[in-house]
Formats: structure tokens, sequence, C-alpha cells
């Protein structure tokens, strides 16, 4: 039995992170890829399920240990921490933002202690858990230091033509340029490698951006192609990984899109959303990749403007929560004694 | 009158130039816009000719002195300089770049004298062109000495949904961040409007990126933002423009193509291009803005895999053509007596 459990957080309660929960779990989806556990407070999700104008049964219970799986109704670990009274829908709040990340930093413990196998988010309010007092640069690296690790990990983001992976992300770009360095470019063809296979690619084809234009035009234009990135993509070559680079910025999304590459393992944060976000990035989903807990998520926010109206689509989230229950159970297969 | 002489270049003869120059040149887009001559070699000319099977009679001359507008036939300007017979079709030539950069010198030389109001070229072999000895970084720079020009000028690619303009262009992505100085963006901008004037907006929208990821997150990463973009921009909404921003790179293009803005000013080379080769550069135009001379060209290259072949396409020739017409009879009426 490799069928994973994933545990569904319905995101910042002022969001439509609620509704599309609703959503989502009321349909069919769900059910023949892994055992569901809803974790937060059954009230938010009633808003959710009033919202969303669905029937969704559901039966709470005190601790994740009172769930057995399979289950009929579905279970929800009723926290009991967030009273969606308290804030109203469509607007940013600080508190709303650190009961957020208190479930979130539960949901951890849970998988830490192996009773989840993977972690799917509705979306958070990322302002808002940071003026809470989670004063990280992203979630990725709340998500690091709560599961303990200090290796290479990274968001990758995820739409139907192919997923990208990052040398570098929330830094200033001037950081950026000394932050790649053959052991950063190394560890991030490594990490797509690794996230690909385990989403079900058997040899992962994975593009490697350059950094400078015209893929620094014979060194003309800059040198780290020919110092960093050509080597570092000639060693995993070596090592086994289908990689191809340095390739321009301005050539390798065309590339990618026209399915000649798997991933894409880019430089800095904006060569890569500028063009997920054109290629209709909102409807994608970013995972946090390397951690030693699956965790995915849609990649478009809380949407303030539409919350409450019962109109948000949930196929961001199903995308997210179908890749989240397929990485999850590779990761029990390749966990299970032979 | 403020009908414009435009020069135009078959580009380099061993490319598709000489093909889509003369099925241009056989349709009806060119004489309702301008005064057409071509300035090159008759016998490239008759290579495109036999190439794109059209019918176009042209009078040679042996100087542009001698042609007189209105003209029953196209004039074309014989250089004698370019043999094409020495050239196969399809293969890079160093020798076929270095005459391919003295026929643009002699027109420079034209437009300089008053004899050109600008210049339209088919495509060219950059690599030739260096190799031949127009040892430039690019054509932007050799145009710029060519004219004798020492302000500020740059490429400007032009789409159906909106134009870019850049701070920085051909350096490494490391000295481009050193290049974001208050004097560079404020440059930029002013080139952006002038040069969106110049081609037939009154008022140009302008959306300026921002340089770091998010916009630099309130200086969480990067504070260029706040010291040199954020700045620059409000002076020049001050001075007039219709300028905003910065704005983060995964959101102005976005924008941009929701018909926002009609130019956006970029900060480094592939902020851009992603963008404007995603969306169908391709078939776009490339513009040298703010030199004395109006310079356009097909974004597109020479396709050494289809010269000869007749199954070129003049569609993005034929835009710069109507750009460098349009830009050139702006310039005449700005520049005739009142």
């Amino acid at each position: 039995m490799t069928r994973p459990v994933i545990g569904l957080m319905l995101g910042d309660a002022t969001g439509i992170g609620p509704e599309i929960s609703a959503k989502l779990l009321a349909s069919d989806l769900t059910r023949p890829l892994a055992d569901v556990v809803v974790i937060g407070d059954a009230r938010v999700l009633d808003l959710g399920i009033r919202d969303a104008g669905v029937t969704l049964p559901y039966r709470a219970a005190g601790s994740i240990d009172e769930v057995r799986f399979p289950a009929v109704a579905l279970p929800v670990v009723d926290l009991r921490n967030i009273d969606p009274g308290r804030f109203p829908q469509g607007v940013s709040s600080p508190e709303s933002g650190r009961l957020t990340g208190d479930t979130l930093k539960h949901m951890i413990e849970l998988a830490r202690a192996g009773k989840l196998d993977g972690i799917c988010f509705a979306p958070l309010n990322k302002g808002a858990l940071y003026q809470g007092g989670w004063r990280f640069n992203d979630e990725h690296q709340m998500f690091a230091r709560l599961t303990g690790h200090d290796g290479f990990f990274g968001e990758m983001n995820v739409i139907p033509e192919f997923s990208t992976f990052r040398v570098t992300s929330h830094v200033a770009l001037r950081r950026a340029v000394d932050l790649v360095t053959p052991e950063r470019v190394t560890s991030a063809i490594r990490l797509a490698d690794d996230t690909l296979r385990s989403t079900g690619l058997e040899k992962p084809r994975l593009g490697v951006a350059a950094l400078n234009p015209h893929n620094g035009e014979n060194g003309l234009f800059g040198d780290e192609e020919i110092r960093i990135i050509r080597p570092a993509v000639q060693n995993m070559r070596a090592a086994g990984i289908d990689c191809t680079g340095p390739i321009s910025s301005d050539a390798i999304f065309l590339k990618a899109l026209r399915r000649e590459f798997d991933g894409v393992v880019m430089m800095y944060h904006d060569q890569g959303q500028i063009a997920t976000k054109l290629l209709g990035f909102n409807q994608g989903v970013t995972v946090t990749a390397g951690l030693p807990t699956v965790f995915t998520t849609p990649a478009h926010g809380t949407a303030y403007d539409i919350v409450g109206a019962g109109k948000a689509d949930a196929g961001a989230l199903g995308a997210a929560f179908t890749l989240a229950a397929r990485m999850a159970a590779s990761r029990r297969a390749a966990r299970r004694p032979a």
C-alpha cells in the first residue's frame, strides 16, 4: 500500500481558501488519490462550505490519532484556533496570519511524527503571515526551518508544459548573481531531477538557463556561463542526469514550451516568473522541493476581490492536491523496506 | 510634404534578407508610406527576386544623386560591392559580414548628408559582422559610432501589444545591476516617451520595471527600487511624462499585454526579452532609438534553414518598414520651419 495521507490546510481564513477547499473536498478528485484529512478550525470549513454552496459531510476529531482510514465522512482535526467571525473576509489580518502559521506548524509536527505524508495548503496571505510574526522571506524558508532541514531546497513552480527550479529566489538581484556558485547550480539540478522523478517522470529532461544575456555571448557579456554553469551541467550529465545548458534566457522557455524540457533550472527569480506568469501560472502549482515533507499550494493568492462570492475556481488547488498525493506516494514507496 | 525617403538595405546576402526585401518591394505596402530606394548590390537584389519568385522592375543608379522621386521604377543605388556568387546561401561568411557593414556605413553617410530620412534593413548575420571586423557588442553601438552620437540611445523592441526600452542591454547581468543609475533610468524613460511620440502616440503610457524580485519587497530584497527607480519615475512624472513604476517584473508584462502601457522600460536585457519572445517577438520589429537617423529591422534572423526556398515571410520586414516611414515622417515634420 502506497496510498498516502494528505493533510489539507484551508489557507488564510480571510481569503478564498476555505471556499475552494470545500469545493475540492466535495468533488470526487481527492479520494482516489489519497486519504485526506483537513487540519484546521471546523468553523472555517463551515464558512467555506457555505460560500461554496456545497454539501460536505465531515466528522470532527480532537486529534489525528482519533482518525481511522478508510473514513466514511471526511475527517477534520478541529484545532478550534481560528474563529472566522473575528476576521472579516477580504481584509488582511496579522492575527489571522499568525494563526494560519500556527496551523501550518502543527501540521508540520504531524508530518514529522509520520502522521501525514504530505501537506497541501490553500492560499496564504504572505504579508499577514509576516506581520503576524512568521518573519521569513517566504513560506519555503519557514517550512525548511520548521522541518529542521539544513540542506539545499527551493521553490518549484509547475505549469502543464514544464516546471521551474531555482538556483536563487527571494534575494536582491545583485546578491543572486553572487549566489550563482558551482555548489548551488549543482544542487538545483539534482533537486530538479529528484523532484521530477518523484512526480512520476522516469528520466526528467532538464534545461539549465544562462545568467547573462545571449548566454554570455562567449564571455563577452559575463563569464559565469563558462566558469560555473557549463561545468556544473557537464558534471551532472556525467552523473547520469539528463540536463542541457546553459541556454539563453530568452530561448529556454520557448524550448520548454515546445516540450523539449520537463524542468527548467533558472538562475534568478524573475527569469522564470516572467515566463510562467505569461504562460498562465496563476492556475499552476507551487511546491516546496527538497524538504522531508511534501508541500504544495495553488500559485494564485487569496483573491480578496472575489472572496465570499462563491465563484472561486478550485482547479489550481485540485492540481496542487494531485501533485502532493503523487509525490507523497512516491516517497512512501521509496521508504518501504524491500 | 513630410513624405520621407527610406533606404532599404537587403541584409546579409547569405540569408533570407534579399528574398523578403524583394517580396516587400513587389507588394503595394511601401509606396503609400515613403519614397523608397534600395542601397546595395543589384546582383543581390536579383538573387532575392529569383528566390521570391516575383516581378520587380527597378532602375539601377550609380549614386543617390541620380535618383529622382517620384520614380516609376524602383531606384536601386548599385554599390557593386557584393557578388552573391562568392557567398553560398545559408552559410555564415565573415567577408559577407564585412561587406554588409560597408553598405550600412555608406547608408549612414547618406543619412548624415540628408539624403535618407531613415534606414530599414533586412536581417544581418551579427556573428559575421563581428568576425568581419565590425567589432561592436551589437549593431546599435555600431550605428551610434557611425552617426557620431554620444548621448543615451538604445534598442527598442516592438510587438503589436507594446514596445520595450532598455536601461541596460548587452552587458553582463552583474554590470547591468551597477548601471541601473538615476541618470540611465531617467534617460531611458525620456527616450521611450520621445520615441513612442515619434511613432504617432500623443501621450505614451509607460510602465517602468523593478530590478529586484517582488519589486524589492519594500527593501527586503534590494533597495534600487526605493533609492533609484521610484525617484526617477516621480521626477519624470513631474516633467509631464505618463510613467508608472517600479512594477514587479512578473506583473508588468501582463499589464502591458492588457494594454495598460504602450511602452515598458526594463532594467536589463532578459527581463524584456523573455517576455517578448514568448509573445511572438520573432514577428516584431527592432528599432535603434535615440540616434540622429531612424533605424528599423525585423526581429527575426537570417533563417539559414529556409534560405532560397521561397517561403520566407516578409511580414516583419514590412512592419519594420512601416515603422521607419512613420518615425521618419514625424522627424521631418518636426524639423520643418514653421
